[in-house]
């Protein structure tokens, strides 16, 4: 047997700010022959999240950065091509951590196995994946919205924010989202049933924001910090929630931030509001997986939880998309389709 | 029957900054006669916080400004001279907040008997009071050291951080305090039992503190705010929780605060490190006072909880005292005695 070859996308250098086509390189590679227990995969889907801008830096965040000339990390729905774990046959469709690439080598055991019937299996990158788990476990533990209780979130047609305002409504709090241009803006309204939508480019976009929030804001789901936040920190209620799962917004900055110094502020308004701040990331509430699935198996099929996909075609799509992401390019879950799955 | 005279200290002007001596007036004035519920009152103990700085700005904070010419704020202890409430006598000592004046009428549902064989009156304005309140429920509820976690606390030497520290001991946790001269840190380690104390005004304050905490910050109480801050901030673990119940040393600054901007580093930190911001005013958590009470006298009795008071001299000590308490001049709770106790 000749070894199958992979396509892949390696971390070529470091970006400095805005992630640029010469920090990433497409190479090919012969993938290691299979040892038991282990599972040869075709990529189908390769999800784009914003965290994957941390795992370029060298910086430590919360989880260790990627090595330059590391296959670029992330989640991708598979199929099986070759298995030599008892579980898994050929023709599976499972989800795996197998990255930027178009085959790979997975243990059997480090991998998911998906129903197509039960959903189609790209939901398992997004409203039924980490970004519907972070926003399920961030704003139900950390947000803890009660009824008619105002919960505003950012990059809301993006796949934790759309989830995040729906499971508010869910729950009979009012769902607010922030969203760039008026397209998003009525697909938030029209099509999630979010009580208000305001574009956060709007030049008016405080005023519209407040107008939005007329008895103030008790949970803001921070997915995107920077300017959208001078917005929200004045229309914060006394004893509101920040659940903390994302800065989009920041992630390519590299200079020390302009002055003044907002840091005192935020202090003061945390006192005098008693307010909470709270960063998370999703696997800390782990045992809250079975729930959550469930659950949200359960909206989707009652039509109280929609999703939206923006799926671009092939692995050398996936730069240029991923750069697009950090801009806010993109309009709902964002996915490298690399290969079809079995019919 | 004539009616008494108070001498009180009104607030004249809203301060710029650090408060003058011109932001007060002393002045004296006839009270209004008792009416049925009431009591007359000699105070005996003022109480000093750092609170009282905010009520005198017309900002909003967490209680409504002083209006220019009331009385200034403030908890006391005081003594019955008359009273038309049933469950009062001559004599009696209580608990009420009447403010910087030597006298008052109030009613009588409105203090609290105090005993002055169970514990020195005064305390009730101190470590069995609202300071020693905040510490408790603050660091229990908020901060929830587990045994061998690293606690630090800022104004250590003060009725808050004395608490704190000594509160986090008990509990198993290791104390690190923060004060200002090597006076106050040894008496954090030789009388209040403190791991450790650092001194905020040595050069090498951050390497200082870095090396008080080996395993790093699990809690850090913040009571001050400002420059003690920066050498906390990197050392802050995952997970680490920060109640957040005073910012005294910001509460004088008028300008905008110089840049860099350190709230996306902030924002930044409670992502990647999942922390907890936590404003509170113990009010909020007033269900727990009992369990204060008994708590504390019982630590207080085995010597687990030690306190120490700084009193200052008649009420026209009262403003420049406050000067130097925003100052960090005071060491350990700041009272003013304004007339003696009945022996």
């Amino acid at each position: 047997m000749t070894s199958q070859l992979t396509r892949r996308i390696v971390l070529a250098s470091r970006p400095e700010g805005a992630p640029k086509p010469e920090n990433f390189r497409i190479e090919e590679t012969a993938l290691p022959p299979l040892k038991d227990g282990e599972v040869l995969l075709r990529i189908a889907y390769l999800s784009l999240d914003p965290y994957m801008r941390g795992r370029m830096s060298a910086a430590k965040s919360y989880a260790a950065p990627l090595a330059v000339g590391d296959v670029m990390e992330g989640g991708t729905v598979a199929t099986v091509m070759e298995s030599r774990h008892p579980d898994l046959q050929t023709g599976d469709v499972v989800l795996s951590h197998s990255g930027w690439q178009s085959h790979a080598v997975a243990s059997g055991n480090a991998v998911r196995k998906l129903d197509p019937r039960a959903a189609p299996p790209s939901t398992a990158l997004g409203v039924l994946g980490m970004p519907g788990f972070t926003a399920y476990a961030g704003l139900l533990t950390i947000g803890k919205p009660a009824a008619d209780e105002t919960v505003v979130v950012a990059a809301a047609t993006g796949p934790v924010g759309s989830a995040v305002g729906q499971i508010a409504r869910v729950k009979g709090a009012r769902a607010v989202g922030i969203a760039g241009g008026e397209a998003k803006c009525a697909f938030l309204r029209d099509t999630l049933g979010f009580d208000a939508a305001v574009d956060h480019r709007a030049p008016d976009f405080a005023a519209q924001l407040a107008a939005a929030c007329p008895n103030g804001i008790d949970v803001y789901f921070e997915n995107v910090g920077g300017a959208v936040w001078d917005g929200v920190f004045p229309l914060l209620n006394d004893f509101a929630r920040i659940p903390v799962c994302g800065l989009v917004a920041q992630y390519n900055q590299t200079a020390p931030f302009p002055g003044p110094d907002r840091l005192p502020l935020l202090m003061r308004d945390i006192l005098s509001k008693s307010l909470t701040l709270r960063g998370f990331i999703q696997r800390e509430f782990v045992d809250q997986r079975p729930a959550f699935i469930a659950d949200m198996t359960k909206w989707i099929a009652t039509g109280q939880v929609r999703y939206k996909e923006d799926i671009v075609s092939g692995l050398e799509a996936a730069p240029d998309a991923f750069v697009g992401l950090l801009e806010g390019r993109n309009f709902g879950k964002l996915l490298v389709q690399v290969s079809d799955l079995p019919a």
